[in-house]
């Protein structure tokens, strides 16, 4: 019943029913909450309620709220899904000068009753009358007010802890709060037991609309329709004695997903004091003579037998809070426990094998990117006990990053260059930056959020990000910058944990998890492969990536960009010539020196990979990116080509093109200039009858880039054709392979049911699919993209999830008209959509056969896959 | 039975049926064409149904094939559509050895029989032997050989004219033709009359797929299956002597369209000479003593009579040929006269005033393209009769044109930037050349085809063109150029007809033809307008604009593309201010400048409009032009804006996209800048509520650009609707105005059931439609689609003529889901195509409500969305 109590307040039920030790109280339904949000007060009704729930309470603890046996209450927020930054939560209600002269004679121990009070009092102004109310005029947070507050008073009575304060300290101290909150909001602190309690709840449910609440739904895509729920409950008290105590733990380690009891606790403490770190915890397990099992063993031995219990029951690793009052243990909340991808990924696995779950549930568990986190680079675990972050931003994009600060994009492209590794600094990024931004191990700003130029960047790029550091100043002259007193300059090492925020001084030791043959992650996804139907394979350009993705488990390779080939140093000065060349002839010379590079690049690929198939994708390269070139450069260009400089930088400025990305590329190159096609085919079919000689099984599919209509195939087909009878009339030997097309434009999946009449196969090209459905250039959208999600105009960026209703209609078309024409036409995707999850069930549904990704997303590829089944 | 017996043979056959002097004979038909080429020989089947049909001609005529008394042959092709630049004829077949004294006997005209037998060795060596065996092998035609030869004898014998020629003089001519044609052949002239006759036969029949022939198919669109048809017909002799002679006459004036008689003759000649242009042919009717009324009354009251047969009979203005054979009148041919545009429309209307043809049939028989043609500027007929062109090359864009000759781009686009109106002479253009192209007035190339990219590129620019002059040769130094031994140099005024290919020195009177309300192209689209269902609306950014389009028959405005408001020297400024501001305050305040203009812009074009619906489409600023500023324009700007050159430059720099058509445009503009949206709303909005307290009825209809899904779009409907209220609560007025969108993009199609629940219209951007539906950049398709029509990738321009199976599939997706929303949605076309006949076609078929075009294309879419109705 997640949907009408709340993830805690369903929790706190289950564990009711399984007879855990919970305080008595209640859950108020998500559904009021739409219901107060509407006219911004608690109905009768729903007072009335309260109030008859209020007393089932009294019952049961035999304590009366508002009484001279005082019943104190929490309220916690609840919705229906976890969005942290947003959970208000707010205890000891139920003090009011009329209860604490009970509550002291109760306990005994004045100093907690004020101790508590003032607790109440900064809890109830901060989120009641501070967020909830609006009350607060000034910039400075009620809560800040009253921690200074707090701090004077320890300062001034030499105090070194808060449990060095006395009960008159608490006294006074609860004395000042309530000065403060009827100084600064100028209506006095409620005496009012119910007026505490309906404030507070109301107060709950206006958070749900709270500024961070729906910045975080909207990053979650979670629908603002849910509500949250309300928990009201007994307040249990860790800090009434040293027979008390609090602490939160996990089930099993978060970060390794080891088999452990994991946890912190202090004595005579309540919640807040664990998390808030003013005092160091202790572990809850262990031999440690301050941790729990040997402090309290009675109440360690409930807790552990609690922690198998709730595995048992919710079968998945839980993050648990517990208070220890005079030595009874009470549970407060249990959740499923967030944990790191190496953690989840151990942590399923092992309940396999502990016949907890079974292997359709551990693959269907884990979430695809917690694979991808899992293989990027972390830091070392020891020099993150060492080091303390010096910061912390906005985690945008995942992995950690290692390097020196540089405060400009060009100095970041000049150290770039020389392969030294670089992070980038800036206030913010614009797309002036990208090309620094190209260069750099990591990014980081101090402006923007998650979907700010750099987070959509880097992301993009799979780079290491953190973003909105608020404490970073850079100085205008772009040689250090500032966080806090500590300098950063030009050259200093920094390094950031893009999947925290976290931001370090200095050098740290950063690793990479292995794809370990026997580990977890290989067992994980060996189930995940037995369940999934799509083929998974992988974009690679080289026979190092083909071995780094075979490594990852890669079934053949979905796109080979041979222009990629060409970036080489050596062989980029023979294709510029070849690009250059201003006749048939010359271009033809000129190819000829290619045919050998090319051919051996092919070999190459096919005997690593075979037995599988390998989609070569015929010359598609980015005119411009291969040209620009000056000075020197052009000079040498022109005097081995025998060419008058002024030809060159003529032929130079006549392929510069208005939109390349809409010019005269993919196929349109290879009409103009069939020879290209002709060298490229030759060189591919060139290399597999070498192997097929040789006793290897080269499975060869030769990809036409860019058609819109079926004649353009054909011409490109034809020219192929050509070359595989000669090489076949000189060789005498038979091979077969395939050719096809990639699907890029709209045009061709409009007449994609002409188009199969010829093409053996079909990949989708769905990042250019996506440029030309939406018409946006990729490397043009920085400028408007932010608005776009600012304003909520689009809620996922197209580039990184296939959008269906548009992208996805016109593939839906083109995959029915080609099967219509062809039932068997083999069907993948090679955009960078192949390795995204919800992309990747969307193929699914679209009935392709596989789908094509780079190396390191094959692992969540296969396990997306997989899900996708489930 | 056009399709059986082609043109020239179906009308034959009409002639005989209104019993019309035709000259005996039969017609194999174009089924026997196809026949022939499969085996390339004439079957025994067929030779035997000659002969029996010679038979029957002998019998009618009373003479014998190869006889005594003997008959001599014509045969003519014919194809079931009229193929100029491929008809082959071969006249006198039969005169062998044997027949010749006979003829000579029988006529007692020795001169004329050999004259008439050197005429059929040179056809015969032309079209058989030369051209269908290719038995030629030196590199001058067999032609021209035996053209100079008469030369030589006429020169040596001090002859003025051919009928300066003795008997003897033709004799001894026809037997050095024989000897010529053995030498150069290697073979002797047939001397057998069927061996003529099948060698004539076989040669039309090859005619049909030699090169010419293919080529002109191939540009016209013609079927290659077809085939021709052959005509054999019984000579008939023109020049037997004085009381014989031939002639060409259209019914009526095929320049104006007057109903005159209008045509040449020659006494004492055959056909071929009042074609050659050797002597000077008569006219055929009126006074002049020289004219057949006067010479021949008798035979040219025949042919007076026949003339209105005909024009009764085929309810059109034929072009025929006629011969008179001692006084008597045979009707050789007749066909449907070629006309000018203007013509055309004369004839049509006149021809309902005669009740010849009813209204529809005028409206349905006119071709779109002429009535723009006649809209073109034209030489002045008067400078035309004074002139003679210096040379003639390809038509390859419509219209005149006069200006100084230039030989660079450079100096084009120098001088045209004075307002200096330039002819462009090149070799052949290339993508380099086009801002020079933009300049020029007309476009001259010496190499190239119909298809070339100057001629490409004119079309597209509806200016005036001529390609492939092949007597024109370009100076190196790029400062003059040659025709024969006329010099043109640079800064010389030349003039070109782009309609007809000719080429003039000097200056001619050009002048356009205006649309006078009460002439024949008025009266004719009267009657479209009647028949018509589909609304025309123009392309209109200024109130001249409006002007004209509504002179021309304007429904309303379908397109007001306000940021050519800008391009205003003073308003520029303003605009690029507002461009380059990087704040939101200070471009509100450049804004603020600009309201003016624009509010008063757009009271001038409603005002203008009155009554009729006008589609101001929001701010779509191509940024990169806007911004292509330098040196001390930029400085300037920054003086102005109070900012440092560097902040000015930077900003420029920053705007810079690398894909322009794919960038930060349309309505993402809008939504990233909403200050601008709500501007040129208030300026909108404001001149109609001006406009409105004047009595006026603006019909306004506000565009929002390059959306791609419902949020876009409801994002500037928003703004657009909260000036409205602003500016309503201050006037007080309710005014009605739609909003709607723009479908530019393939995804505004695939969700135009989303966008169309709140989008009041739509209306079709082809342009950018057909550049993202392909994936081609029109600025760059210059590099690839000369390869592409060469190879018939592309058979039609896509931005010329809507690509049905693309581009308009997912028009029809879009009409079809946004009708099934909302269906009274009002929908139409504004992109270049709503001008083009075929595109208006398929607009109707699509269920569009208007097209909009530019105002000269105006009264082309009244016509063609009529006829699409007939």
């Amino acid at each position: 019943m997640v949907n009408i109590l709340g993830g805690k307040g369903a929790n706190i039920a289950e564990m009711c029913k399984l007879g855990l030790p919970v305080p008595p109280g209640f859950t108020l339904s998500t559904s009021l909450c739409s219901d107060y949000l509407k006219v911004k007060s608690l109905s009768v009704v729903l007072k009335n309620n309260i109030k008859k729930n209020i007393s089932k309470t009294e019952g049961v603890v035999e304590k009366t709220f508002g009484g001279s046996n005082p019943l104190l209450l929490s309220v916690r927020s609840g919705a229906p899904v976890s969005m942290p930054g947003m959970m208000e939560t707010i205890l000891n209600i139920g003090l009011t000068s009329k209860t604490i002269p009970h509550m002291i004679k109760m306990s005994k121990n004045e100093g907690f009753v004020y101790d508590s009070y003032r607790r109440l009092i900064m809890m109830y102004a901060d989120v009641v009358m501070e967020k909830a109310l609006g009350l607060n005029k000034s910039t400075q947070s009620i809560r800040k007010l009253m921690e200074k507050e707090l701090e004077s008073v320890k300062k001034y009575k030499g105090y070194k802890n808060d449990s060095n304060m006395k009960a008159k300290d608490w006294k006074a101290l609860s004395n000042k709060y309530l000065r403060i909150v009827e100084k600064e909001f100028g209506i006095p602190f409620p005496d009012d037991h119910y007026d505490q309690l309906y404030g507070a709840i109301a107060a709950v449910f206006e958070s749900w609309n709270g500024k961070r609440a729906k910045e975080y739904r909207n990053f979650e895509k979670i629908s603002s329709s849910m509500g949250t729920a309300v928990n009201v409950q007994a307040m249990v008290f860790g800090n009434l004695g040293k027979d008390c105590g609090t602490g939160v733990a996990f089930t099993r380690n978060p970060s390794t997903g080891e088999n452990v009891f994991f946890g912190e606790w202090l004595p005579n403490a309540q919640g807040e004091d664990v998390v808030a770190g003013i005092r160091t915890p202790h572990p809850v397990a262990g031999n440690n003579k301050k941790s729990l099992s040997v402090a309290m063993p009675e109440a360690f031995k409930e807790l552990n037998s609690v922690r198998k219990k709730l595995e048992n029951h919710f079968d998945d690793m839980q993050d648990i809070e517990f208070t220890i009052q005079e030595k009874k243990l009470w549970m407060l909340q249990t959740r499923r426990g967030k944990r790191t991808g190496i953690a989840a990924i151990k942590i399923a696995t092992d309940m396999v094998k502990e016949k907890l779950i079974t292997k359709k549930v551990a693959v269907s568990r884990i979430r695809p990117h917690q694979i991808y986190e899992s293989l990027l680079k972390n830091i070392d675990p020891k020099d993150v006990e060492n080091s303390l972050p010096i910061s912390l931003g906005l985690p945008a994009g995942p992995g950690a990053s290692c390097g020196v600060a540089v405060f400009t994009a060009e100095k970041a492209e000049e150290l770039g260059k020389k392969n030294k590794k670089v992070i980038l600094v800036r206030e913010e990024t614009s797309p002036e930056d990208i090309h620094g931004m190209h260069y750099s191990e990591g990014i980081l700003t101090s402006r923007g959020g998650l979907t700010s130029h750099a987070a959509l960047v880097a992301r993009g790029w799979g780079k290491s990000c953190v973003v909105g550091c608020q404490d970073l100043i850079i100085d205008k002259s772009h040689t250090f910058a500032k966080i806090g007193d500590k300098k950063i300059k030009e050259g200093d090492l920094i390094t950031l944990n893009g999947s925290s925020g976290d931001i370090y001084l200095g050098k740290m030791r950063l690793f990479q998890n292995p794809l370990d043959n026997t580990g977890p992650l290989s067992l994980l996804l060996s189930w995940a492969d037995k369940i999934r139907k799509l083929k998974i394979r992988t974009n690679a350009d080289t026979p190092d990536d083909c071995e780094k993705a075979l490594s990852f488990g890669a079934e053949g390779v979905g796109l080979c960009r041979t222009e990629h080939m060409f970036f080489d140093e050596k062989r980029v000065h023979e294709f510029r010539k070849m690009i250059l060349a201003e006749d048939r002839e010359s271009r033809n010379s000129y190819l000829k020196n290619l045919l050998p590079f090319q051919t051996k690049d092919f070999y190459k690929i096919l005997k690593k990979m075979d037995g599988m198939p390998v989609t070569v994708r015929l010359l598609d390269p980015p005119l411009h990116e291969f040209i620009n070139i000056h000075g020197k450069e052009m000079r040498n260009l022109a005097d081995d080509m025998g060419l008058p400089l002024k030809a060159v930088e003529e032929r130079v400025d006549s392929l510069k093109e208005a939109n390349p990305m809409l010019g005269h590329r993919g196929c349109r190159l290879g009409i103009s200039y069939p020879e290209i096609t002709s060298m490229q085919a030759r060189a591919i079919i060139g290399a597999a009858v070498k192997l097929k000689k040789e006793g290897n099984n080269p499975k060869v599919e030769l990809m036409i880039p860019l058609v819109s209509n079926l004649a353009e195939f054909l011409n490109q087909k034809e020219i192929i054709l050509a070359v595989k009878n000669d090489i076949l009339s000189k060789n005498g030997l038979n091979i077969n392979f395939k050719i096809g097309t990639m699907i890029e434009v709209p045009r061709a999946c409009l007449v994609a049911e002409k188009i199969a009449e010829e093409a053996d196969f079909f990949s989708f090209g769905t990042n250019d699919l996506t440029q030309t459905t939406f018409g946006f250039s990729r490397d043009d959208t920085g400028t408007f993209f932010p608005h776009y999600f600012n304003e909520e105009i689009m809620l996922a960026d197209p580039f990184e999830q296939i959008d269906r209703k548009g992208v996805g209609k016109l593939m839906k078309i083109a995959v029915k008209d080609a099967r219509a024409t062809k039932n068997k036409i083999s069907i993948g995707i090679c955009g960078e959509h192949g390795g995204e999850p919800n992309s990747i069930e969307f193929c699914k549904i679209l009935g392709l056969d596989y789908v094509s990704c780079s190396p390191y997303r094959v692992p969540v590829a296969r396990l997306a896959a997989a899900q996708v089944e489930l």
